[in-house]
């Protein structure tokens, strides 16, 4: 097509709004293509095809890359942006047009071989810091790590910012948040969890955890973990359950929307709270409203808020005493004769142990959120350029000291144990601490609006939780901002004090104190 | 891009010949993109999302046949054609240019809207197909054929012929076929089979296969096809097995090369020889060189040579007195109690009974071939426009009298049996027959050339077998035509008296004829 060929057509309004929409459709169609061949990759495919099929997933995210800042899809942007035409398109379309235009816009500011090199640079990284993780060899990560912040900081000039430069890479996770509203929310958090975790580490009353490290046999796990899912609602005809070493969840398309779990043979625990976290992010894809199919809108809002359902449903839902109060009668007959000697409340308590430790997704609820404060407060410094690359052992192990009362003894289990900044994901980290608070703000108004709410998981009746967290909140998808969903829902913006409400609430309860 | 733009750039002949490839490539990445997507619905994809993914294939693969047809292509084949960059050609590349072109310009004759309304009609064809076979309701499905044949009429027309109008549709599958070489081949094999099946019925020596049909756990079933399968040489770090209605095998890229089975509980052989069937399917895809790939010749050169290798695999190597006399301890040891009673001799004899019956698959492989020339005759008329769609019950029902000695006891047993007519696959059929024909004269040289070969196959040792067939034939892919294959391999085309032979020296023994 020629340039402006497409502004040029005598087309009416209604017939380019569905060429529009049908040109989207076809970038989804790509994206679901592309996704399960992620899924394939991770869950089963030979190893032997991997090379090529790599090769097919580059095709097809070139293909999708091409559409997204084609010069036909900047003319039909151009077109719909215009007063004349936007006040014409209804809510959702209007959405759909600025969407699209804020990704055409991000990716049309990277001059394409700049991009090229980074996404060459991002993936060669990601296998040097798996070497270098395995051997504890900072030095050899690091030069890519370097060229990996100087391309993100060149980035963030050609996309522009406000305030601080990490804003912006801010922004593509949690649309609208910034480091003012994080250093309040950290900060608050912070102050909160620190005295509150004192108070837990001196307690008498520790929770004996014995008992849920003996064997449990892996189709035990698994028939268990199935067994909550569909208490969740969780809908094995739009979904499947597989297994991988990193679980996650993935949705191809609302009425396909799978997760994966991993089985530890000496942990009853592990698979059944992983298996109902990404059952929780499957959740929200599942009951995106089928209008927003084929759209950009059909996903979650931002990282943050879908991290707020994988955690409500882990800890708040899954790790809560009326909860085991119903099901814990099922665990037991699941494992004849394992947790014959073991008490509800003793299996509670063990299931909500709080330590301090070195590995982030190993944490427990409440530690969790001050791992992800140092990573916070580390890429802010990268960003606002206080800190050289090459001083982040230093400054992790010191955070980690100073937040968590613990020393990494080497860097694998220090400052290179997670993925994220190899693939230059900055900004990435903070989703799930928001998503923590996002979670239990958003439980608060649950438990108003459902008042037997406690009796209702006490029942083992999920399913009205599930269908109002639907009504307020799945079925949008992307239709509202994060903020949107939180002042419509909550009646507030992201405020922290419910989290820390619900922990001292719990774990004084928990540790006595 | 402008019409003519290709042609009239300044870049050189490398530079042409490999943004051709990479074009070629692109072709490749949504092919595998597309057979995953299909191999996914058919092995687990959830129900719920399969209305969104079809549209997603139907994204892809209409990408992909505009790029098929596109102008680009018209002006790289169009280059690329011409002799004077031709005769610059290495051989594959030569291949290369020939074969796509084939289908441009066959795709190219059909005008666009035609084609698909085509596609609309075999796909609505096929579920009134699924009801009128469950219904035993020919008049259902009546209306549906004689569009889909009268289509075919017409493409027919358009595509041109040489001779008969049907050879236009045999060449599609097995390139080079015609209704002359195929009344030749199948009238002598039937000449032959006809009476040697008689003799066959005449017989007192029937075996005994009552022990076939105990009861066989899934779970062991899958464990020996497994172990078969590895035996075999199939390559599990290039393919997996998974289970499904319908089995298939499907070469995403030589390193990826999957294939499924059906375990009947209460059938021990027909899990087995379905996975040897198929994977003998997947040695052909599995093996082609690696130099081809990305390539349009990067899969087998023909439906015929592609079954002749599962039928080889499955017939003359896995019905064989050799293979049992090595593999029957490993399946008496598999289902221990089960066959301690059955000799080895009996279990060959009960595996290879021969016994004319209503269904095309699940037919004996000598009765098999009868199954395939009455398709094929009736294929025949309805090209040659001297039966009429109506009449196809009562012409098949004569066919199988005159052929196989049964008659259908209503259609659903009868001309409704198959799904192929309704998707339009007119001139596939022969594809079942040729492959049993190519595969007995492969065997006859393969003979020669492995002295060994008895001893082998009775000694466990296939690998052999297989690096043969990977030299001779699998390496080529669609580099060499089925007639090239044929000659090169075995010195002559395809001769029928090599399955007479082979089905003569067989039979005689185990009937004692």
């Amino acid at each position: 097509m020629e340039r402006g060929a497409y502004l040029l057509t005598t087309n009416t309004f209604e017939q380019k709004l569905a060429e529009f929409k049908e040109y989207l459709k076809t970038m989804k169609g790509y994206e679901e293509a592309i996704g399960l061949m992620y899924w394939d990759m991770r869950t089963g495919a030979p190893k032997k095809g991997i090379a090529t099929r790599s090769e097919a997933v580059g095709v097809l995210s070139g293909e999708h890359f091409k559409m997204s800042v084609s010069d036909k899809m900047g003319e039909m942007l151009e077109y719909f942006s215009a007063e004349a035409a936007f006040s014409r398109l209804d809510r959702v379309d209007r959405k759909i047009v600025t969407e699209t235009k804020k990704e055409y816009d991000r990716s049309k500011k990277i001059p394409p071989q700049k991009y090229k090199e980074y996404v060459v640079l991002t993936s060669k990284a990601e296998s040097v810091w798996e070497e270098a993780k395995e051997a504890s060899d900072y030095a050899k990560f690091q030069p890519y790590l370097e060229q990996i912040v100087a391309a993100n900081l060149e980035f963030i000039e050609l996309w522009g910012y406000e305030g601080h430069k990490y804003n912006t890479l801010l922004d593509m996770y949690e649309p609208g948040m910034t480091v003012d509203k994080l250093d309040q929310v950290f900060g608050a958090l912070r102050e909160k969890v620190v005295p509150l975790l004192a108070a837990i580490q001196a307690s008498p009353y520790k929770p004996n955890t014995q008992f849920l490290k003996q064997t449990f046999e892996k189709e035990k796990q698994k028939q268990f973990s199935l067994f909550i899912l569909k208490q969740m609602g969780y809908d094995f005809e739009a979904g499947r359950l597989d297994e991988t070493v990193h679980p996650f969840a993935t949705g191809l398309n609302p009425g396909d929307v799978r997760i994966t779990t991993r089985y530890l043979l000496d942990d009853v625990n592990s698979a059944l709270f992983g298996t109902i976290h990404e059952g929780g992010h499957a959740l929200y894809e599942q009951n995106i409203s089928a209008d927003l199919i084929g759209t950009p809108l059909c996903t979650g809002t931002s990282m943050g808020i879908h991290e707020s359902q994988s955690r409500f449903w882990e800890n708040m839902i899954g790790r809560s005493r009326p909860f085991w109060n119903h099901y814990y009668g099922d665990l037991q007959r699941q494992y004849p004769g394992q947790f014959d000697q073991v008490s509800v409340e003793d299996f509670y308590r063990a299931s909500n142990e709080v330590k301090p430790s070195l590995i982030r997704i190993e944490a427990d609820e409440l530690t969790y959120n001050l791992h992800i404060m140092v990573r916070y407060e580390i890429e802010k410094a990268l960003f606002s350029e206080s800190v050289r690359v090459a001083d982040l052992p230093e400054l992790w192990n010191e955070k980690y000291r100073e937040y968590l009362g613990v020393t990494p003894s080497n860097d694998g289990e220090g400052v290179l144990q997670d993925v994220h900044w190899a693939g230059g994901a900055f900004g990435y980290f903070p989703s799930y601490a928001l998503g923590n608070m996002y979670a239990a703000q958003i439980t608060r108004t649950l438990r108003k609006e459902l008042p037997a709410y406690d009796e209702l998981i006490g029942s083992g009746n999920l399913i009205p939780v599930k269908e109002w967290l639907s009504d307020k909140i799945y079925q949008y998808g992307k239709l509202l901002t994060p903020t949107e969903i939180m002042t419509e829902v909550t009646g507030e913006e992201l405020n922290p004090d419910y989290l820390v409400h619900y922990f001292r609430e719990k774990f004084s309860d928990i540790y006595k104190l």
